[in-house]
């Protein structure tokens, strides 16, 4: 690791959240190099870089996943995943991050080193660049390690018109694979848990897989990934700013065998728990096949499925019929399942 | 308040940013009426705004000042201002911005009410909206309060480049106004100073007055908030990025007489602490007068002054003739003086 100022040697202390030549050398050793683009390297207090006219899409996240580390990612790769998806579900390119880092006194370097290439990494295979950034350190005691925000902006299509308020009846609703991996990973390895088949967060950048889905099926009418709250929670606010009605099949819905294994023992429903790398889309029924046939050939679409189909209903409410034979209301959580989960 | 979904009335409660039911009462409740904009009113994850070809500007910062409410604002009026004044420095008309909230669990929800509106009427005033936001809630004891980061974009006029890299020798330096009052603000308020006449943090979005500057002067080649680390840090950088020395008179440096008078209390030297209503403008010896002139005004720039100018200086110094006749090099501080002003 390059030389930086610390008393605490191989810990961030005040003097790094402070403006002063500390900060300087943090971001010149960790950040720089982590995230190298030419943009970033300016080091002006702004990022600058050319569009063209059209329509921008833009999003903001915040990161306060516990554990920072976990099976198939840590809080960096999260962060950049995290906002690179949204921005996509607009059926954007998507273009450029900025990253906020709010650190606890205290935290160590090289955990920082490590979660900020992770952020380049990520960044990198997804296509996008990190080009602004801030650092602030807070006193020991006034936050748990670190908080991440990014925020990211990329370029919608022309033609593209994606909104949690298109759904219409009759159109098809699909996933992009299975449900719960990343809530189940972390909260099996927060409880300690062992499995015989290890659960891994899906985390991962999904934009393009949207490429594939807005070039190829530009009708696509809905587009949003199911993290918090699960597909629960994003299928019931789709309903809600749709005014719709939803009608899914339980048996289509894909669930990892060891992913519903874990639900169980940890009494969670995989319909509640979030997802980092899938997405529900929505487009009319008559491209229903091509879509599911554009995302199965992806490889972060390779378990896709068509899981039921949006229907008139003045209450708005998600149905499924069940692997019984019976129907159940698929509820809203109102509260807390699983905190800090992303 | 509208009735929001609480065990803990008038609390925060780790519900609130569980991606749930009570997640979204909160949203609708505090952030949808405080924004109030029709793009944020669309509720997808993402905003989407049209946008001319051309630069773009964009810039993020993350706040966890200490106190929340501070004489002359809070850490909503300071979110909002800051990041506006980081995208204006760019010389861009900022258009958006985005907002990222990290709660601690038993923040009263009256607090977040009254820094959600200072927020939405820091942005009103400047003429930006804010079009997209995130929640999360950690427990309690693992965030101080609340922190927020803000992202804003802009759009760079043709023909004007400032950048931190573009000071000459030869080149005049101003400044908007009094120097370190923010920081004084917040230090006095801590301490539980009382002064004769009150210090109030002079944050403020500087978009018209850079509006005003990169319009009558488009030569100017360098803009910069004087924030974390003072005048002195920011001169520093400047020096750094350019390459370049400058000298400064400290007689023509504004400082209020009550700043001055609290920071000898305080053993702070005005020109290491942080000001959020200011900025510091480069511009070629010739353009000086006429900007100086804009900026005076400008009620945001009554109190500018030429402080010195750029010379040629391989050291990169910051020297200043001081007010008793001798000359001091205005030191980067490396360490921490002031922690969690902004």
């Amino acid at each position: 690791m390059p030389p930086i100022r610390s008393p605490h040697t191989g810990r961030i202390d005040l003097t790094h959240g402070a403006g002063g030549r500390a900060m300087q050398q943090l971001i010149d050793a960790v950040f720089r190099p982590a995230f190298d683009n030419p943009i970033l390297a300016r080091a002006d207090d702004h990022a600058r870089f050319e569009v063209p006219a059209g329509r921008l899409a833009m999003s903001t996240d915040c990161f306060v996943v516990s554990p920072l580390f976990f099976p198939g990612g840590n809080i960096g790769s999260l962060a950049v995943h995290g906002t690179v998806n949204d921005v996509a579900m607009s059926g954007a390119r998507v273009l450029y991050l900025t990253a906020g880092f709010v650190i606890e006194e205290g935290f160590p370097l090289a955990d920082l080193q490590r979660i900020a290439h992770a952020m380049g990494d990520a960044a990198r295979a997804a296509g996008v660049a990190i080009v602004a950034g801030d650092t602030k350190v807070v006193e020991r005691g006034k936050a748990d390690g670190l908080f991440i925000n990014t925020t990211g902006v990329g370029i919608v299509p022309a033609g593209i018109d994606i909104s949690g308020d298109r759904a219409r009846p009759g159109d098809a609703v699909l996933v992009s694979g299975t449900m719960g991996d990343h809530g189940v990973a972390i909260m099996a390895h927060r409880a300690g848990l062992e499995f015989e088949t290890s659960i891994v967060s899906d985390s991962a950048a999904l934009n393009g897989l949207v490429a594939n889905i807005v070039e190829i099926v530009p009708t696509i009418r809905v587009l949003r990934d199911p993290t918090r709250g699960g597909l629960a929670a994003t299928l019931n606010e789709l309903c809600h700013q749709s005014g719709v009605g939803m009608s899914l099949d339980e048996t289509a819905v894909p669930v990892r065998p060891e992913v519903l294994g874990a639900c169980e023992l940890l009494g969670l429903d995989p319909l509640n728990v979030a997802n980092e790398g899938k997405l529900v889309a929505i487009a009319p029924a008559t491209d229903a096949a091509r879509l599911l046939d554009v995302l199965r050939r992806h490889p972060l679409g390779r378990d896709a499925a068509i899981i039921g189909k949006v229907i008139d209903d003045p209450a708005r409410f998600v149905r499924m019929s069940t692997r019984i034979g019976g129907e159940r209301i698929v509820a809203w959580l109102a509260g807390e399942q699983l905190p800090r989960i992303c």
